[in-house]
Protein backbone atom coordinates (compact mmCIF):
# COMPACT_ATOMS: atom_id res chain seq x y z
CA UNK A 1 0.00 0.00 0.00
CA UNK A 2 1.47 3.56 -1.10
CA UNK A 3 0.28 6.77 0.41
CA UNK A 4 0.23 10.40 -1.76
CA UNK A 5 4.03 10.71 -1.22
CA UNK A 6 4.63 7.52 -2.66
CA UNK A 7 6.43 5.74 0.55
CA UNK A 8 4.36 2.32 1.87
CA UNK A 9 2.25 3.70 4.46
CA UNK A 10 3.14 0.77 6.68
CA UNK A 11 7.04 2.38 6.42
CA UNK A 12 5.46 6.07 7.36
CA UNK A 13 3.78 4.37 10.33
CA UNK A 14 6.08 2.48 11.77
CA UNK A 15 8.72 5.17 11.40
CA UNK A 16 6.29 7.23 14.24
CA UNK A 17 6.78 3.93 16.32
CA UNK A 18 8.41 4.35 19.68
CA UNK A 19 11.89 2.64 20.12
CA UNK A 20 11.55 -0.03 22.75
CA UNK A 21 13.92 -0.56 25.67
CA UNK A 22 14.08 -3.14 28.76
CA UNK A 23 15.73 -4.03 31.78
CA UNK A 24 15.27 -6.03 35.13
CA UNK A 25 14.81 -3.01 36.48
CA UNK A 26 15.83 0.72 35.99
CA UNK A 27 19.78 0.13 35.35
CA UNK A 28 18.80 0.74 31.54
CA UNK A 29 17.98 4.02 31.78
CA UNK A 30 21.57 4.86 31.74
CA UNK A 31 20.71 3.53 28.23
CA UNK A 32 17.49 5.45 27.75
CA UNK A 33 19.82 8.48 28.55
CA UNK A 34 22.05 8.16 26.09
CA UNK A 35 19.43 7.73 23.58
CA UNK A 36 17.60 10.42 24.00
CA UNK A 37 20.52 12.77 24.21
CA UNK A 38 21.56 11.48 20.44
CA UNK A 39 18.15 10.86 19.11
CA UNK A 40 16.19 13.63 20.01
CA UNK A 41 13.32 13.04 17.46
CA UNK A 42 12.45 9.64 18.47
CA UNK A 43 10.35 8.60 21.50
CA UNK A 44 10.55 5.51 23.64
CA UNK A 45 8.72 2.99 25.49
CA UNK A 46 11.04 1.64 28.35
CA UNK A 47 9.66 -1.71 30.29
CA UNK A 48 11.48 -2.16 33.62
CA UNK A 49 10.61 -5.62 34.98
CA UNK A 50 11.40 -4.39 38.63
CA UNK A 51 9.18 -7.11 40.56
CA UNK A 52 11.46 -9.42 39.05
CA UNK A 53 14.69 -7.61 39.44
CA UNK A 54 17.46 -8.28 39.22
CA UNK A 55 18.42 -10.38 36.65
CA UNK A 56 22.00 -10.65 37.44
CA UNK A 57 21.87 -13.14 40.12
CA UNK A 58 19.69 -15.73 38.36
CA UNK A 59 20.45 -18.42 35.64
CA UNK A 60 20.18 -18.43 31.91
CA UNK A 61 17.00 -19.95 31.99
CA UNK A 62 15.18 -18.05 34.07
CA UNK A 63 16.16 -15.03 32.43
CA UNK A 64 15.50 -16.00 28.75
CA UNK A 65 12.55 -16.44 30.08
CA UNK A 66 12.06 -13.37 31.59
CA UNK A 67 13.79 -11.13 28.37
CA UNK A 68 10.66 -13.52 26.15
CA UNK A 69 8.54 -11.98 27.98
CA UNK A 70 9.41 -8.19 28.21
CA UNK A 71 10.38 -8.13 24.58
CA UNK A 72 6.73 -9.85 23.79
CA UNK A 73 4.76 -6.60 25.91
CA UNK A 74 7.06 -4.00 24.14
CA UNK A 75 5.94 -5.62 20.68
CA UNK A 76 2.49 -5.58 21.74
CA UNK A 77 2.20 -2.35 22.50
CA UNK A 78 3.99 -1.62 18.95
CA UNK A 79 7.81 -0.36 18.76
CA UNK A 80 9.79 -0.05 15.28
CA UNK A 81 13.31 -1.03 16.98
CA UNK A 82 13.99 -3.32 20.40
CA UNK A 83 17.09 -2.19 22.61
CA UNK A 84 17.81 -4.70 25.32
CA UNK A 85 19.04 -2.24 27.66
CA UNK A 86 20.25 -5.20 30.09
CA UNK A 87 23.74 -6.30 29.70
CA UNK A 88 22.27 -9.87 31.81
CA UNK A 89 19.68 -10.31 29.25
CA UNK A 90 21.77 -8.99 26.17
CA UNK A 91 24.44 -11.87 26.99
CA UNK A 92 21.53 -14.50 27.66
CA UNK A 93 19.27 -13.88 25.47
CA UNK A 94 19.52 -11.79 22.45
CA UNK A 95 19.16 -14.26 19.77
CA UNK A 96 16.10 -15.67 21.01
CA UNK A 97 14.56 -12.33 21.40
CA UNK A 98 15.55 -11.55 17.68
CA UNK A 99 13.70 -14.80 16.63
CA UNK A 100 10.95 -14.00 18.56
CA UNK A 101 11.18 -10.31 17.24
CA UNK A 102 10.69 -10.59 13.51
CA UNK A 103 10.60 -7.31 11.38
CA UNK A 104 12.36 -5.37 13.59
CA UNK A 105 15.71 -4.93 14.61
CA UNK A 106 16.86 -6.02 17.98
CA UNK A 107 19.87 -4.28 19.30
CA UNK A 108 21.83 -5.75 22.40
CA UNK A 109 24.28 -3.50 24.53
CA UNK A 110 27.30 -5.84 24.29
CA UNK A 111 28.69 -5.62 21.06
CA UNK A 112 28.80 -1.80 21.67
CA UNK A 113 30.17 -2.04 24.69
CA UNK A 114 32.75 -4.28 23.30
CA UNK A 115 33.44 -1.68 20.14
CA UNK A 116 33.83 0.77 22.86
CA UNK A 117 36.27 -1.22 24.58
CA UNK A 118 38.27 -2.07 21.51
CA UNK A 119 38.57 1.42 20.33
CA UNK A 120 39.84 2.40 24.00
CA UNK A 121 42.60 0.07 24.51
CA UNK A 122 46.16 0.49 23.30
CA UNK A 123 47.84 -2.45 25.21
CA UNK A 124 45.00 -4.90 23.92
CA UNK A 125 44.67 -6.01 27.98
CA UNK A 126 41.03 -4.99 28.49
CA UNK A 127 39.01 -5.55 31.96
CA UNK A 128 35.34 -6.32 31.84
CA UNK A 129 33.22 -6.00 35.04
CA UNK A 130 29.36 -6.75 35.25
CA UNK A 131 27.23 -8.90 37.49
CA UNK A 132 27.85 -13.05 38.16
CA UNK A 133 25.27 -13.84 34.91
CA UNK A 134 27.48 -11.39 32.32
CA UNK A 135 30.32 -12.66 33.26
CA UNK A 136 29.57 -16.60 33.24
CA UNK A 137 28.02 -16.53 29.88
CA UNK A 138 31.14 -15.11 28.85
CA UNK A 139 29.51 -13.15 26.28
CA UNK A 140 32.09 -10.07 26.28
CA UNK A 141 34.86 -11.93 26.21
CA UNK A 142 33.67 -13.21 22.87
CA UNK A 143 32.76 -10.10 21.48
CA UNK A 144 36.20 -8.51 22.32
CA UNK A 145 37.79 -11.23 20.88
CA UNK A 146 35.94 -11.30 17.92
CA UNK A 147 37.25 -7.89 17.29
CA UNK A 148 40.73 -8.24 18.71
CA UNK A 149 41.65 -12.17 18.79
CA UNK A 150 44.73 -11.35 20.68
CA UNK A 151 43.09 -9.25 23.13
CA UNK A 152 43.86 -10.40 27.17
CA UNK A 153 40.76 -10.24 29.07
CA UNK A 154 40.25 -9.83 32.89
CA UNK A 155 36.91 -10.87 33.39
CA UNK A 156 35.41 -10.16 36.50
CA UNK A 157 31.54 -10.24 38.58
CA UNK A 158 30.84 -7.35 41.29
CA UNK A 159 27.26 -8.36 41.86
CA UNK A 160 27.15 -6.14 44.89
CA UNK A 161 27.63 -3.24 43.14
CA UNK A 162 24.15 -3.09 41.36
CA UNK A 163 22.90 -3.65 45.16
CA UNK A 164 25.53 -0.37 46.55
CA UNK A 165 24.05 1.85 43.43
CA UNK A 166 20.11 1.03 44.37
CA UNK A 167 21.03 2.06 47.97
CA UNK A 168 22.71 5.39 46.41
CA UNK A 169 26.27 4.52 48.13
CA UNK A 170 28.03 6.22 44.85
CA UNK A 171 30.99 7.49 46.41
CA UNK A 172 33.41 8.14 49.46
CA UNK A 173 35.79 5.79 51.46
CA UNK A 174 33.25 2.50 51.80
CA UNK A 175 32.14 2.55 48.20
CA UNK A 176 35.89 2.88 46.92
CA UNK A 177 36.61 0.22 49.46
CA UNK A 178 34.17 -2.33 48.08
CA UNK A 179 35.57 -1.49 44.99
CA UNK A 180 38.88 -2.07 45.92
CA UNK A 181 37.80 -5.57 47.41
CA UNK A 182 36.69 -6.88 43.81
CA UNK A 183 39.11 -4.78 41.81
CA UNK A 184 42.28 -4.86 43.59
CA UNK A 185 42.75 -8.65 42.15
CA UNK A 186 42.99 -7.02 38.76
CA UNK A 187 44.94 -3.43 39.07
CA UNK A 188 46.36 -3.19 42.95
CA UNK A 189 47.72 -6.77 43.57
CA UNK A 190 49.16 -7.21 39.88
CA UNK A 191 50.94 -3.49 39.72
CA UNK A 192 52.34 -4.20 43.22
CA UNK A 193 53.95 -7.08 41.77
CA UNK A 194 55.13 -5.13 39.17
CA UNK A 195 53.02 -7.03 36.14
CA UNK A 196 50.81 -5.11 33.53
CA UNK A 197 47.71 -4.56 33.99
CA UNK A 198 44.83 -3.44 31.86
CA UNK A 199 44.81 -0.35 30.19
CA UNK A 200 40.69 0.03 29.94
CA UNK A 201 38.02 -1.36 31.90
CA UNK A 202 34.57 -2.07 30.59
CA UNK A 203 31.42 -0.93 32.97
CA UNK A 204 29.40 -3.98 31.53
CA UNK A 205 26.36 -3.09 33.75
CA UNK A 206 24.02 -0.55 33.23
CA UNK A 207 24.20 0.18 36.98
CA UNK A 208 28.06 0.95 36.93
CA UNK A 209 28.28 3.89 35.11
CA UNK A 210 26.78 5.74 38.56
CA UNK A 211 29.98 4.22 40.36
CA UNK A 212 32.38 5.51 37.46
CA UNK A 213 33.91 8.15 40.35
CA UNK A 214 34.55 5.21 43.58
CA UNK A 215 35.51 2.66 40.98
CA UNK A 216 38.20 5.31 38.68
CA UNK A 217 39.77 6.30 42.42
CA UNK A 218 40.35 2.77 43.09
CA UNK A 219 42.04 1.27 39.64
CA UNK A 220 43.59 4.34 39.14
CA UNK A 221 45.14 7.09 36.65
CA UNK A 222 46.30 5.51 33.33
CA UNK A 223 42.78 2.90 32.89
CA UNK A 224 39.86 4.22 30.92
CA UNK A 225 36.43 3.34 31.96
CA UNK A 226 34.30 2.76 29.05
CA UNK A 227 30.13 2.06 29.21
CA UNK A 228 27.71 0.57 26.25
CA UNK A 229 25.57 3.46 26.55
CA UNK A 230 26.77 5.69 24.15
CA UNK A 231 27.97 3.35 21.87
CA UNK A 232 24.20 1.95 21.86
CA UNK A 233 22.62 4.65 20.89
CA UNK A 234 24.91 5.70 17.86
CA UNK A 235 24.30 1.91 16.58
CA UNK A 236 20.81 2.47 17.02
CA UNK A 237 21.08 6.12 14.89
CA UNK A 238 22.57 4.14 12.12
CA UNK A 239 20.05 1.21 12.26
CA UNK A 240 17.30 3.85 11.85
CA UNK A 241 19.04 5.67 9.04
CA UNK A 242 19.60 2.80 6.83
CA UNK A 243 16.41 1.30 7.38
CA UNK A 244 14.81 4.96 7.06
CA UNK A 245 13.24 4.55 10.16
CA UNK A 246 14.43 7.41 11.46
CA UNK A 247 11.71 9.99 12.39
CA UNK A 248 11.98 13.40 10.72
CA UNK A 249 13.53 11.81 7.75
CA UNK A 250 9.93 10.88 5.90
CA UNK A 251 6.17 12.40 6.03
CA UNK A 252 4.67 11.66 9.41
CA UNK A 253 1.25 10.03 9.57
CA UNK A 254 0.56 12.12 13.37
CA UNK A 255 0.98 9.24 15.88
CA UNK A 256 -0.33 10.40 19.52
CA UNK A 257 3.40 10.39 20.88
CA UNK A 258 5.58 13.75 21.00
CA UNK A 259 9.37 13.49 20.03
CA UNK A 260 11.85 13.13 22.61
CA UNK A 261 8.74 11.89 24.77
CA UNK A 262 9.67 8.28 27.03
CA UNK A 263 6.36 6.01 28.31
CA UNK A 264 7.48 3.54 30.98
CA UNK A 265 6.07 0.57 31.88
CA UNK A 266 7.02 -1.25 35.04
CA UNK A 267 5.89 -4.79 36.69
CA UNK A 268 6.43 -3.33 40.49
CA UNK A 269 4.37 -0.39 41.64
CA UNK A 270 4.79 2.96 39.87
CA UNK A 271 6.11 5.47 42.74
CA UNK A 272 9.28 3.01 43.89
CA UNK A 273 9.65 3.02 39.39
CA UNK A 274 9.70 6.79 39.30
CA UNK A 275 12.18 7.12 42.46
CA UNK A 276 14.56 4.97 41.24
CA UNK A 277 13.96 5.62 38.10
CA UNK A 278 15.41 9.11 38.24
CA UNK A 279 18.57 8.77 39.88
CA UNK A 280 19.36 6.85 36.58
CA UNK A 281 17.34 9.18 33.90
CA UNK A 282 18.67 12.75 35.31
CA UNK A 283 15.25 13.98 34.85
CA UNK A 284 12.42 13.58 36.83
CA UNK A 285 9.65 10.79 35.50
CA UNK A 286 6.14 12.18 36.03
CA UNK A 287 3.87 9.13 37.62
CA UNK A 288 1.35 9.67 34.75
CA UNK A 289 3.88 8.54 32.05
CA UNK A 290 4.40 5.13 33.80
CA UNK A 291 2.00 2.00 33.85
CA UNK A 292 2.45 -1.04 35.74
CA UNK A 293 1.75 -4.08 34.26
CA UNK A 294 2.14 -8.07 34.19
CA UNK A 295 4.44 -9.93 32.77
CA UNK B 1 -13.14 -42.85 59.23
CA UNK B 2 -11.59 -44.19 62.06
CA UNK B 3 -8.49 -46.99 62.00
CA UNK B 4 -7.54 -49.53 64.05
CA UNK B 5 -6.19 -47.61 66.86
CA UNK B 6 -9.74 -45.70 67.01
CA UNK B 7 -7.71 -42.53 65.27
CA UNK B 8 -9.23 -40.81 62.43
CA UNK B 9 -6.96 -42.01 59.40
CA UNK B 10 -7.05 -38.85 58.35
CA UNK B 11 -4.95 -37.27 61.09
CA UNK B 12 -2.83 -40.04 60.77
CA UNK B 13 -2.12 -38.75 57.59
CA UNK B 14 -1.59 -35.13 58.13
CA UNK B 15 0.89 -36.00 60.71
CA UNK B 16 3.61 -37.87 58.41
CA UNK B 17 3.15 -35.33 56.12
CA UNK B 18 6.09 -32.19 55.80
CA UNK B 19 6.23 -29.22 57.63
CA UNK B 20 5.99 -26.40 54.50
CA UNK B 21 8.31 -23.62 54.54
CA UNK B 22 8.61 -20.90 52.26
CA UNK B 23 11.09 -17.74 51.54
CA UNK B 24 12.10 -15.64 48.56
CA UNK B 25 15.33 -16.97 48.81
CA UNK B 26 17.14 -19.33 50.37
CA UNK B 27 17.03 -16.87 54.14
CA UNK B 28 14.96 -18.63 55.42
CA UNK B 29 16.68 -21.90 56.27
CA UNK B 30 18.03 -19.83 59.16
CA UNK B 31 14.20 -20.73 60.17
CA UNK B 32 14.46 -24.03 58.81
CA UNK B 33 17.87 -24.71 60.77
CA UNK B 34 16.35 -23.85 63.81
CA UNK B 35 13.30 -26.43 62.98
CA UNK B 36 15.27 -28.98 62.30
CA UNK B 37 17.17 -28.72 65.76
CA UNK B 38 13.82 -28.64 67.40
CA UNK B 39 11.93 -30.73 65.69
CA UNK B 40 14.46 -33.92 64.45
CA UNK B 41 10.96 -36.12 64.16
CA UNK B 42 9.53 -34.06 61.50
CA UNK B 43 9.86 -33.88 57.82
CA UNK B 44 9.73 -30.51 56.01
CA UNK B 45 9.18 -28.96 52.29
CA UNK B 46 11.42 -25.27 51.53
CA UNK B 47 10.34 -23.44 48.59
CA UNK B 48 12.71 -20.79 48.01
CA UNK B 49 11.16 -18.60 44.96
CA UNK B 50 15.08 -17.78 43.77
CA UNK B 51 13.60 -16.39 40.46
CA UNK B 52 12.12 -13.81 41.61
CA UNK B 53 14.03 -12.84 44.97
CA UNK B 54 14.60 -10.74 46.41
CA UNK B 55 11.03 -9.61 48.38
CA UNK B 56 12.13 -7.29 50.19
CA UNK B 57 12.74 -4.35 48.05
CA UNK B 58 9.41 -4.70 45.84
CA UNK B 59 5.91 -3.53 46.53
CA UNK B 60 3.42 -4.72 49.36
CA UNK B 61 1.02 -5.94 46.14
CA UNK B 62 3.87 -7.63 44.64
CA UNK B 63 5.10 -9.38 47.59
CA UNK B 64 1.25 -10.41 48.12
CA UNK B 65 1.15 -12.18 44.61
CA UNK B 66 4.44 -14.16 44.97
CA UNK B 67 3.25 -15.15 48.94
CA UNK B 68 -0.13 -16.96 47.54
CA UNK B 69 1.49 -18.67 44.83
CA UNK B 70 4.15 -20.14 46.65
CA UNK B 71 2.06 -21.53 49.68
CA UNK B 72 -0.33 -22.77 46.82
CA UNK B 73 2.70 -24.71 45.53
CA UNK B 74 3.22 -26.34 48.73
CA UNK B 75 -0.56 -26.98 49.51
CA UNK B 76 -0.69 -28.92 46.54
CA UNK B 77 2.01 -30.66 47.53
CA UNK B 78 0.56 -31.69 50.98
CA UNK B 79 2.33 -30.29 53.99
CA UNK B 80 0.35 -30.47 57.67
CA UNK B 81 1.70 -26.49 58.68
CA UNK B 82 2.94 -23.53 56.81
CA UNK B 83 5.38 -21.40 57.98
CA UNK B 84 6.35 -18.32 56.44
CA UNK B 85 10.04 -18.08 56.62
CA UNK B 86 10.48 -14.47 55.24
CA UNK B 87 9.82 -11.63 57.26
CA UNK B 88 8.86 -9.47 54.33
CA UNK B 89 6.34 -11.86 52.90
CA UNK B 90 5.18 -12.49 56.81
CA UNK B 91 4.63 -8.76 57.01
CA UNK B 92 3.01 -8.37 53.71
CA UNK B 93 0.51 -11.39 53.19
CA UNK B 94 -0.04 -13.68 56.38
CA UNK B 95 -3.76 -12.91 56.68
CA UNK B 96 -4.02 -13.44 52.99
CA UNK B 97 -1.85 -16.70 52.98
CA UNK B 98 -4.15 -17.94 56.36
CA UNK B 99 -7.44 -17.54 53.75
CA UNK B 100 -5.96 -18.78 50.83
CA UNK B 101 -4.42 -22.56 53.26
CA UNK B 102 -7.74 -23.27 55.25
CA UNK B 103 -7.11 -26.28 57.64
CA UNK B 104 -4.02 -25.81 58.17
CA UNK B 105 -1.82 -23.62 60.54
CA UNK B 106 0.01 -20.64 58.87
CA UNK B 107 3.31 -19.61 61.41
CA UNK B 108 4.87 -15.86 60.73
CA UNK B 109 8.21 -14.92 61.64
CA UNK B 110 7.44 -11.67 62.47
CA UNK B 111 5.10 -12.71 66.24
CA UNK B 112 8.06 -14.81 67.18
CA UNK B 113 10.87 -12.62 66.13
CA UNK B 114 8.62 -9.57 68.34
CA UNK B 115 8.03 -11.98 71.02
CA UNK B 116 12.32 -12.63 71.38
CA UNK B 117 12.63 -8.79 71.71
CA UNK B 118 9.87 -8.23 74.19
CA UNK B 119 11.44 -11.13 76.52
CA UNK B 120 14.92 -9.63 75.90
CA UNK B 121 14.61 -6.31 76.88
CA UNK B 122 14.50 -4.62 80.16
CA UNK B 123 14.37 -1.36 78.97
CA UNK B 124 11.70 -1.71 76.75
CA UNK B 125 13.65 0.61 73.99
CA UNK B 126 14.22 -1.84 71.24
CA UNK B 127 15.51 -1.59 67.33
CA UNK B 128 14.42 -3.56 64.41
CA UNK B 129 16.38 -3.90 61.46
CA UNK B 130 15.18 -5.29 58.43
CA UNK B 131 14.19 -4.88 54.25
CA UNK B 132 12.76 -1.61 53.16
CA UNK B 133 9.63 -3.67 52.94
CA UNK B 134 9.30 -5.14 56.26
CA UNK B 135 10.25 -1.47 57.87
CA UNK B 136 7.46 0.17 55.63
CA UNK B 137 5.40 -2.05 56.57
CA UNK B 138 5.28 -1.48 60.01
CA UNK B 139 4.51 -5.18 60.91
CA UNK B 140 6.87 -5.37 63.79
CA UNK B 141 6.62 -2.54 65.10
CA UNK B 142 2.38 -3.09 66.24
CA UNK B 143 3.77 -6.89 67.32
CA UNK B 144 5.65 -5.39 70.00
CA UNK B 145 3.73 -2.87 70.67
CA UNK B 146 1.29 -5.17 71.61
CA UNK B 147 2.64 -7.11 73.88
CA UNK B 148 4.71 -3.71 75.14
CA UNK B 149 2.49 -0.46 74.56
CA UNK B 150 5.21 1.55 75.93
CA UNK B 151 7.89 0.19 74.25
CA UNK B 152 9.48 2.48 72.18
CA UNK B 153 11.14 1.18 68.51
CA UNK B 154 13.82 2.32 66.73
CA UNK B 155 13.54 0.99 63.05
CA UNK B 156 15.75 0.78 60.51
CA UNK B 157 16.08 -0.34 56.75
CA UNK B 158 19.22 -2.12 56.32
CA UNK B 159 19.07 -3.20 51.87
CA UNK B 160 22.76 -3.88 51.35
CA UNK B 161 22.56 -6.31 54.16
CA UNK B 162 20.80 -9.08 52.28
CA UNK B 163 23.64 -8.80 49.27
CA UNK B 164 26.59 -8.40 51.37
CA UNK B 165 25.52 -11.52 52.38
CA UNK B 166 24.73 -13.34 49.16
CA UNK B 167 28.30 -12.29 48.47
CA UNK B 168 29.78 -13.81 51.09
CA UNK B 169 30.96 -9.98 53.30
CA UNK B 170 30.17 -10.82 56.66
CA UNK B 171 32.63 -10.10 58.81
CA UNK B 172 35.99 -7.63 58.83
CA UNK B 173 36.20 -3.82 58.55
CA UNK B 174 34.52 -3.42 55.51
CA UNK B 175 31.47 -5.67 56.93
CA UNK B 176 31.66 -3.36 59.81
CA UNK B 177 31.35 -0.32 57.57
CA UNK B 178 28.55 -1.12 56.57
CA UNK B 179 26.72 -2.47 59.28
CA UNK B 180 27.90 1.44 61.06
CA UNK B 181 26.87 3.54 57.56
CA UNK B 182 22.98 2.43 59.10
CA UNK B 183 23.76 1.44 62.90
CA UNK B 184 25.28 4.89 64.09
CA UNK B 185 22.05 6.87 63.98
CA UNK B 186 20.73 4.40 66.14
CA UNK B 187 23.59 3.59 68.28
CA UNK B 188 26.78 5.39 67.72
CA UNK B 189 25.15 8.84 67.28
CA UNK B 190 22.91 9.10 70.05
CA UNK B 191 25.43 7.52 72.71
CA UNK B 192 27.95 10.12 71.25
CA UNK B 193 25.27 12.33 72.52
CA UNK B 194 24.70 11.46 76.03
CA UNK B 195 21.27 9.71 75.20
CA UNK B 196 19.63 6.35 75.67
CA UNK B 197 20.37 3.78 73.08
CA UNK B 198 17.90 0.48 72.74
CA UNK B 199 19.09 -2.18 74.66
CA UNK B 200 18.15 -4.80 72.42
CA UNK B 201 18.20 -5.37 68.51
CA UNK B 202 16.26 -7.67 66.57
CA UNK B 203 17.75 -9.11 63.43
CA UNK B 204 14.54 -8.88 61.42
CA UNK B 205 15.50 -10.13 57.78
CA UNK B 206 15.99 -13.63 57.61
CA UNK B 207 19.61 -12.56 56.10
CA UNK B 208 20.90 -11.03 59.02
CA UNK B 209 21.96 -13.31 61.80
CA UNK B 210 24.97 -14.59 59.10
CA UNK B 211 26.05 -10.97 60.13
CA UNK B 212 25.75 -11.19 63.55
CA UNK B 213 29.15 -10.55 64.33
CA UNK B 214 30.12 -7.52 62.44
CA UNK B 215 26.24 -6.10 63.64
CA UNK B 216 27.33 -6.46 67.45
CA UNK B 217 30.41 -5.14 67.07
CA UNK B 218 29.37 -2.26 65.52
CA UNK B 219 26.11 -1.68 68.30
CA UNK B 220 28.50 -2.23 71.35
CA UNK B 221 28.51 -3.82 74.22
CA UNK B 222 25.13 -3.94 75.94
CA UNK B 223 22.67 -4.47 73.39
CA UNK B 224 20.99 -8.52 73.03
CA UNK B 225 20.63 -9.67 69.26
CA UNK B 226 17.67 -11.36 68.81
CA UNK B 227 16.24 -13.26 65.67
CA UNK B 228 12.81 -14.93 64.78
CA UNK B 229 13.95 -18.66 63.89
CA UNK B 230 14.46 -20.00 67.36
CA UNK B 231 11.03 -18.73 68.93
CA UNK B 232 9.57 -19.34 65.55
CA UNK B 233 10.51 -23.31 66.23
CA UNK B 234 9.42 -22.96 69.16
CA UNK B 235 5.81 -21.70 68.33
CA UNK B 236 5.25 -24.66 65.58
CA UNK B 237 6.64 -27.45 68.07
CA UNK B 238 4.10 -26.05 70.43
CA UNK B 239 1.05 -25.85 67.47
CA UNK B 240 2.24 -29.45 66.38
CA UNK B 241 1.92 -30.83 69.83
CA UNK B 242 -1.41 -29.24 70.62
CA UNK B 243 -3.01 -30.22 67.50
CA UNK B 244 -1.65 -34.03 67.68
CA UNK B 245 0.06 -33.37 64.49
CA UNK B 246 3.76 -33.95 66.22
CA UNK B 247 5.68 -36.84 64.63
CA UNK B 248 6.25 -39.41 66.91
CA UNK B 249 2.56 -38.54 69.06
CA UNK B 250 0.67 -41.50 67.51
CA UNK B 251 0.56 -44.02 65.02
CA UNK B 252 2.20 -44.10 61.71
CA UNK B 253 0.75 -44.64 58.72
CA UNK B 254 4.03 -45.01 56.96
CA UNK B 255 4.49 -42.46 54.38
CA UNK B 256 7.63 -41.94 52.16
CA UNK B 257 9.32 -38.89 54.47
CA UNK B 258 11.83 -40.05 56.62
CA UNK B 259 12.22 -38.18 60.10
CA UNK B 260 14.50 -35.40 59.65
CA UNK B 261 14.28 -35.24 56.10
CA UNK B 262 13.96 -32.29 53.63
CA UNK B 263 13.47 -31.76 50.32
CA UNK B 264 13.30 -28.21 48.80
CA UNK B 265 11.77 -26.43 45.77
CA UNK B 266 13.35 -23.89 43.73
CA UNK B 267 12.16 -21.26 40.63
CA UNK B 268 15.36 -20.75 40.01
CA UNK B 269 18.09 -23.31 38.99
CA UNK B 270 19.16 -25.80 41.09
CA UNK B 271 23.09 -25.76 41.15
CA UNK B 272 22.63 -21.79 42.28
CA UNK B 273 20.06 -22.76 45.03
CA UNK B 274 22.65 -25.54 46.56
CA UNK B 275 25.45 -23.04 46.62
CA UNK B 276 23.59 -20.56 48.21
CA UNK B 277 21.63 -22.41 50.44
CA UNK B 278 23.98 -24.64 52.35
CA UNK B 279 25.65 -21.28 53.66
CA UNK B 280 22.15 -21.00 55.44
CA UNK B 281 21.48 -24.35 56.48
CA UNK B 282 24.81 -25.17 57.28
CA UNK B 283 24.98 -28.24 56.32
CA UNK B 284 25.24 -29.67 52.13
CA UNK B 285 22.28 -29.75 50.33
CA UNK B 286 22.34 -32.67 47.72
CA UNK B 287 21.10 -31.64 44.62
CA UNK B 288 18.66 -34.84 44.19
CA UNK B 289 16.72 -33.16 46.82
CA UNK B 290 15.66 -30.01 44.92
CA UNK B 291 13.40 -30.26 42.70
CA UNK B 292 13.26 -26.55 40.46
CA UNK B 293 9.13 -25.75 39.65
CA UNK B 294 7.42 -22.96 38.28
CA UNK B 295 5.02 -20.39 40.11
Amino acid sequence: MINSHGISSSLSHLRELPIGLFDSGVGGMTVLRAMREQLPNESFLYLGDTARMPYGTKSVETVQKYALEAAAKLMERGIKLLVIACNTATAAALPLVREACPGIDVVGVVEPGAEAACRATRSGHIAVIATSGTIRGRAYEEAILRRMPDARISALACPLFVSMVEDGLLSGPLAEGLAARYLDAIFHDPREQGLEVPDTLVLACTHFPLLRKAIAHVVGEGVTLVDSAGNTAREVRQLLREKHLARGSGPSVGMPLCPGSVRFLTTDDVPRFTRMGELFLGIPIAPCTVEQVTL
